[in-house]
């Protein structure tokens, strides 16, 4: 594997989106630095990216707190220089308006939101005087419109999206590459498949018809390597079978 | 004037348009129950209001803060049944990103989003078990996109629509009316016709330019007076010169 | 019922909604020009609001025929002048992409948009040098998304709306109220009262499930008795009941 | 090159993107069957890319002839099986409503709207019983909203994505992968050089200011890769100093 003397930090690396994003970098050459809130559990990740051949850093990081993403962007940058930094923190909840207390509301708005806000922040004050790097951000369904029950998490992932759309306007002409990824359904984990099989009859999966994370990573992947001539701010993700 | 025994709850009738749309109810004949930080400034718009054969409260009112929204709205239920609640508080501010600090971006989201997503939550409380009720968020042309520099501003309001078109969805059917007005361009005050004056050279205006605060609160009272089988849920209004 | 001495087009007056606003305006003191495919189907209309004591003209015209729609509108401007233009015509059809004929596509293009952009910009040459008017579209819920079957529809509703908001940003500086009004949902017409019994057990409808035509007529009026500096140029329309 | 026994069918492979995506696909190892409205002018096309080892065919195609078109591609299927269809006509005029001629609005329609439907309609009919395939449409910012003078292409290119997203929802459960590219801005042309420098002093162009079409493909090469667990419908391309 050739390997490229810069790093790609990932801040919310612990679902399967976060860990396929962060192997898909890897085995492009990047060094990965890994953000989750307990960064013990990014072991096992990080040695299946050593066993391939690649190479990736786990550390604990309270996305919420603007020092610890500083200091987390701060020792990626310090490895090799930050090329890419993507914000990947979700947040999914669901309660009738009424019983939305406003814990949640501001926890989701925190995690998914705000979070991502001093994320994309602290990437471009690295970048920026660089004068390159990409900033992606995980978006939602959700981030385009609210739905009955989701007042907190479509209010969090609306404010995000506009959070990389201010960004991306702001920072294009100085060659930073901010997007929104759209990603819409489900993804193929033992959790989804069990509340399937929970709700209907059959224990049966069309092929394809729920996302492998792999697929999705690969498109993170390719917007980071657009020419800056032809960049993508914006794009959905979504299986053949999904309705929408 | 004809009285209403019903009240309508205005949080964020500071400004020019919040104080409108009051002026507007009150000739409707609903009792007026305005809420902003400083109560004691209410004085003259309250005086105003009951001068013109009207009545109106005023209330010290910090919105980001749940047990005072909720108290703000019981009292005014109290006075008379609770017909509609309008939302208006803003918070426009413009930094580049790397200048917009944390303090900043929080401090935006609790007055422009949050407080938001507490009134209307504590208006449903109220207004669902009894089903009826209007409840109006006033939104800016930021709600639907986010701009270079606008990314505390544009992300607060967008998340603000999130939660309106939430509502809207979860609380039609139960006959509580959800609408977000998206209300773009400047409002003619003196403020603003010294900020004219400093960029360009005329002193001039042309007629109907700048937004009457009485011409956009008309339409918060005729949104009001729809029929439930014809509810509008978002529009927009802007000044017949704006270009957008 | 006092008179105004200007004249409403209501093109695509047919149907339930068509008829509505003729009866709002003519209401309203306009004498009202009434434009459908046979007008001779118009008598009806004409005598009801004759009746009423207001003033109604009903004509034959095809509005995909150039001449026929700036016939249809200088007819009416003679009568008194053109205070506004309403372009109603709808052309909802469903079929499978593979059975949608090109003469399906390019029919319900013909009535839906084609018609819609001769209307517009005929009523544009009477109101333009007169510096006033208001120039209104129906649109759908599919003027904003292409639903699965609905691509003749789709199409031609987001053409029209595209046609609503060109004309909006270019014309509003001249003093011409450009606007378009999204219509979601069934009105409450013996053919939806029998669709609804063929599908469902209950001949039950909720009260106001359906639309009132007069409810929506009444927004029609509103948007054109809007002052020029707080101007609406979209919003949509629907019962509390509808889910969307 | 590695052949792959399929063909790629490019309507409107006449101008730079068209020209561009039949480049990368031929690169890819497809037989690209090139159609525009005067297939002579396709010879230095075919040429160039038999010369880097590909494989080309130029025909002369009226895409708004649906026994053209269906002729189009099933010559195409003949070749090889059809594996995608891009459809790439454009259309940008610019005119005031009132001097938008019914033939202006007509012909603009047909060659950016009604031509993309019967090609998008055709390839669904070879690709759909196969179960496989890709359709993709090319947009512009116009389709996404309406401006001053831009009526009849706004119109079209709306109406256009109206289509690409009906099919999306219809065909995606049958394996046909329907997407639609937003693409913004100029690309890199003598034509687009010669009319920065009429407009304004400097003859300097920053680097990647304007779109090299190569770029561009690029990203209509990796839609078509795309698995269809994870397909992209809609995505935006521009350059990095593109304000929008």
């Amino acid at each position: 594997m050739t390997t490229t003397p810069a790093t790609v930090a990932i801040v919310g690396a612990g679902d399967y989106i976060g860990a396929a994003i962060a192997r898909r970098f890897a085995a492009g050459g990047y060094t990965v630095v890994l953000g989750r809130r307990n960064g013990d559990k990014l072991g096992p990740l990080v040695d299946q990216i050593a066993a391939a051949g690649g190479r990736a850093l786990g550390r604990s990081l309270d996305a919420r707190r603007e020092e610890e993403v500083a200091a987390f962007l701060d020792a990626a940058d310090a490895e090799a220089p930050l090329a890419a930094c993507i914000f990947n923190v979700g947040g999914n909840v669901r309660f009738p308006i009424r019983d939305t207390t406003e814990r949640v509301f501001r926890k989701v708005w925190e995690m998914a939101c705000y979070a991502g806000f001093l994320t994309g922040r602290e990437a471009a004050r690295i970048m920026v005087p660089r004068g390159s790097g990409s900033i992606f951000f995980t978006g939602a369904t959700a981030s385009l419109r609210g739905g009955s029950g989701f007042a907190a998490f479509a209010s969090a992932k609306a404010g995000l999206r506009a959070v990389a759309q201010s960004m991306a306007r702001e920072l294009g002409p100085q060659n930073i590459h901010v997007a929104h990824l759209v990603i819409d359904a489900g993804v193929d984990t033992a959790f989804v498949r069990d509340l399937r099989r929970q709700r209907g009859g059959s224990d049966e999966i069309a092929p394809d018809e729920l996302m492998n994370p792999a697929s999705i990573a690969e498109t993170y992947w390719q917007l980071h390597a657009q020419p800056r001539d032809a960049w993508t701010h914006e794009l959905d993700i979504r299986p053949y079978r999904e309705t929408w």
